[in-house]
């Protein structure tokens, strides 16, 4: 349980007290004890960034008033002591000028999803992060849950035949009324163009997509979709649907909303090959259903005997796992790929800048729909 | 429990000794003693027609080799013995000439779906019947079921608001392999163009755009679907998805299948309104599941008090209902029509002559979109 | 589904229109066409009995005032019109005179469970039985569920090793408020000990022990009972639970009630071996969960292939078989045993004089333990 | 989540590289930064207690040999780097004697479940924590999750009126072989009893025990218990049943076991009053649902708007929390009354030593009914 390698020093931008992400990311990157903050711009104000970092037991000199001001000073610190990895968890338009200068300055880089909001961004951190040879991931957390591993490496090892259609549905509830003009901070972001980029495609569809092409590993060849705002008022999407084709014929079906009242967190996978099927959902995601030309079923439980490799448990089995858990396996990755001083998101599993520059397409692909 | 009122004597077309949906229909008008078979043309050969009227414990002057046969000999009976009703369980192709021989001839008529293959011979359908004034039924069972008519009862009540979202699935796995190749008869019929008209489409589509008119009441303004075909060899559509866009600005995502290995009966229905969303799913169909902006969610069971009037079940709490029963509701609604002799589906509660037209519609709309 | 053989002609012994449980007898009777109602007894007053029987469209001469009359009346008639079977379905209490009559006189019986409500009627019943050679049996027809009888099937294969511990519960709520000071019926009678013989443990516990002993198919060594009242005013039991020892030294628990609120018909049987386990629960009757030393969990469905012949569904998987359903079942064994003349449970699979007399001893012996 | 106060320092006793239930601990104790490791004694040995302490990253001189050693030295520090509190992670038999000197040292300390062996030892350790005016904690974690503690809350505040009945089961079946005879080490020293003092009653039924009386306050009147060890071979119980009633009449059955194959860790409680009922398991905690005399059901949520204060999560709804997060949330408590420098379960929300004493006279009162 993560009790024995040297954690990481990490910095973070964004994720001032009362944010809600960026406190995920530092009870996940400790809960392995994979990374230890170590510095911050923690808010879009300078006394607020420094007041955040106080509060959070930084030294006060590592609490810095802006990111650049942080990237300029840790860069200046001894080795041994230096901040190594940067984690971006600010509102999306942010991500790209930070990232871009962290790879710059040779920093590591941990940036929330979507990667950045345009295609051109994603081109340029694509380029940034080749040339640096710094290990970048992106915050796709609910690729770090053991049974979606565990999809993952029976999709790819065959179990159910070459995979013929995919049903990914990623349903909230939160902005079912319009929330943001309340004042509420996080709606409030997300629902300005300035800041998202995308709505609920760019907020939740990414993880959608990044899900299935992490379990599936297909191509997408074509995306057909509806993409509709249903609260009056709102500018950006809230509800998107899409008919998906895939390179080796396969169907698909996505379909995502933010505001079905009643749903909280409705990620949910389904992918049938042509001798059987896989469900997982992220509101019970300890358990992994396969479905077979015949029956029975078979229900497959985090840390059953037999289990993929990739798919092990911190605990035994019957001990629920969580998001925060999830999130942390995704740190453990980074912080291997960090120690390894090698970028592979293949190889230490986690969610590299290509996975980024994907979902940034995909979310281009889909916004072009809109009537 | 149906003990009370006479029973209407129906004669049958097709649903000889080897057929499924045949036998279901018996055994359902029989549960609430609605019907009692008096007479058939069960097979499309006349040796085989009465071979299972004999088996079936007909008489043997009613045991007819033709359906042309019934329809003539049984309009020349006295008229307290005589066929009162003709319930089509044919493949698809025969439904139009027997419906409309049987309504010309007088009798009411129950047909299974999907009505007709074509929008011409819906259309003359609808004719026909409106010049009969006989009471005209479309066999889609799945509204039979109580906490579908409770579902029903609470969206057009408003309890979760005007309706915003709607997401209809049925997954089917058991042509998920080439079974029509094998000789298979339903898998046969229902692969051959000539005789089932569409595919997945015609077969269980049109039960999930029934269901979903049903219970929302909401009208199509725009389908937008990928119709494919995954089994190679296979000439109809086994697999097929569609964007929705209802008059009132809803979105809808429809998703049917018969090639997802392990899916036995997966018919499901979603409907989120401004306020709230409710949930439906064939293979667990005694409760129906209420979410809520706020929460908790709220699960509703056959039988518990303080469920609307439609939604009645026979037997108390915690007992059961299944696939019959909910057919047998049908049967229970569509006599009750027949005794009172008014053609009302509205009134009396089971799909009439315009929802089986609504379905043909709907079905050819779909299948345009095809490739 | 039933379209075959003869019905067997049945008479009724209470039931009359307003019952709740003849009405049920009547419909799973019909359903696979196993019997059919020729005569009836229906109520205890003469004139309801008679009403009764007409409103259920009897020939007037087979609506008898008194079980007696019915006897009499129809051992006097032709035999291939003679009633072959009574069914009785009155309150316990008159279980036994019409039982023992109805033997002596050579008819069948179909009797509601408990069988009797003493020890020394249960003896004077089997040899009743035994002497008359008739068909007998005890409607426990939660057994008719066909994947009671997968479980039963596993469990005797050794599937899951030697059993080596039970758990049985049986949950309602139905009661929770003392409703037979109300004046409803079926609490009426159920709650007057000269009428129900026992409470709770008569009512539903007699099917919780015939179920665990059909299933596992052990003999009980132990039972230590705690036989409370826990609504004020009640006479009879209705909460026991109990440590249950059985001959091959496995453990077991029972625990039944009618006062939990919110329960509607609990019944859920566990069972335990040394190599897996199985899980069934009556209000999701058509799934049995499979257990096993390292996982994965299986689940069987009604229909699947694979499952043993005697777990055979009248539909395809996915199509939800109910309490009606079962029922049927288990007229239909019996049905197939008066058929070949022969009373053998066993054979036919049907609950017959011998669970009916273990039943009886099983809740005197927890009975005894009530403080 | 945590990110505010000053962690306290804790030293733990037992918990080396390879035990399961120390690495929890730790991992627990900096989920919310509610406690830091400063100090071991992490083995029974002293060349592996240190050798544990380095790899976890303590100072040298703060890897002790012996718990004797690390109370004498840490006392002997200054207070502003002292140790706060002990943490006791040792099988059973080593938790009174380092609990009772810890005391005496005057330091807090957190003690794994059960408190201890024997009667005598609890009284013993009540006295000298009331001696010491410590903190005193008992990790019986599962209080911890949110939903337990709105279970509680709702019980507590009349929502389901007095309680009448409870049911409490704790399934496991990770020693469904005899697995200790493998030399596997979790198994063996819970199978030893000079180790453990008893079986599955103190490794499971102490939590059962606790979680029941956590939320419905109610005292026990009486045990009656079947006391079983079902896998040949071995000494201590393995399979433990109870018929309880309580102070106020109300019934009660408690199941555990740890030898049903299948059964992962089974934790599950229900309680039913005179209005309601509630259901919780350990298996999907995020859950609590809840029965009425009418219906319909209500399933509560993490994170619902209307939950009770002591249910908050760290995460919005759907956001899945587990077993750490659990078990953090008892650490975050411990923190906080040793912050207050007052030992009070109640007003603290954590299990103190009078509920560790309780725990133990349970287990004395079942396993003085074996056989």
């Amino acid at each position: 349980m993560g009790d024995v390698t040297r954690a990481i020093r990490m910095g973070m931008v964004g994720g001032g007290v009362d944010a809600f992400i960026g406190s995920v990311h530092r009870v996940a990157s400790r809960l392995d004890e994979s990374m230890t903050l170590v510095a911050g711009a923690l808010s879009s104000t300078p006394e607020r960034s420094v007041a955040s970092g106080l509060s959070l037991g930084l030294d006060e000199d590592r609490c810095y008033a802006t990111w650049q001001d942080m990237l300029t000073c840790e860069a200046a610190r001894p080795a041994d002591e230096r901040m190594e990895v940067v984690v971006i968890v600010t509102p999306n338009h942010v991500h790209f000028p930070v990232a871009k200068a962290a790879l710059e300055a040779g920093f590591h880089v941990v940036c929330d999803k979507p990667m950045v909001c345009t295609l051109d961004e994603s081109n340029a951190l694509v380029a940034a992060q080749q040339a640096s040879g710094c290990v970048f991931a992106v915050t796709y957390n609910y690729t770090g849950y053991p049974m979606v591993k565990q999809m993952r490496g029976m999709v790819r090892s065959g179990e159910i035949g070459p995979v013929r259609k995919v049903m990914v549905e990623y349903l909230q509830g939160w902005i079912a009324t319009p929330l943001e003009q309340t004042g509420q901070k996080q709606a409030a972001w997300r629902s300005d163009p300035t800041k998202a980029g995308a709505g609920a495609i760019g907020d939740i569809g990414s993880h959608a997509e990044n899900i299935m092409t992490y379990v599936t590993g297909l191509e997408l060849s074509s995306v057909n979709a509806d993409v509709a705002t249903l609260v009056p008022g709102r500018v950006l999407d809230d509800d998107v649907s899409a008919l998906l084709r895939f390179e080796n014929g396969a169907t698909g079906v996505l379909a995502i909303s933010q505001v079905c009242p009643g749903c909280r967190n409705g990620l949910r996978l389904r992918v049938w090959g042509e001798t059987g099927g896989l469900e997982w959902a992220q509101e019970s995601p300890n358990a992994l259903l396969q479905t077979s030309l015949d029956g029975p079923d078979s229900v497959h439980r985090l840390g059953d005997a037999g289990l993929c490799a990739a798919a092990g448990s911190r605990l035994p089995g019957g001990h629920p796992e969580g998001f925060i858990e999830a999130f942390a396996a995704l740190y453990k990755s980074i912080a291997a790929a960090i120690h390894a001083g090698r970028d592979d998101g293949d190889e230490f599993d986690y969610p590299d800048v290509h996975a980024g520059a994907r979902g940034v397409r995909f979310i281009a692909g889909v916004i072009s729909d809109r009537a």
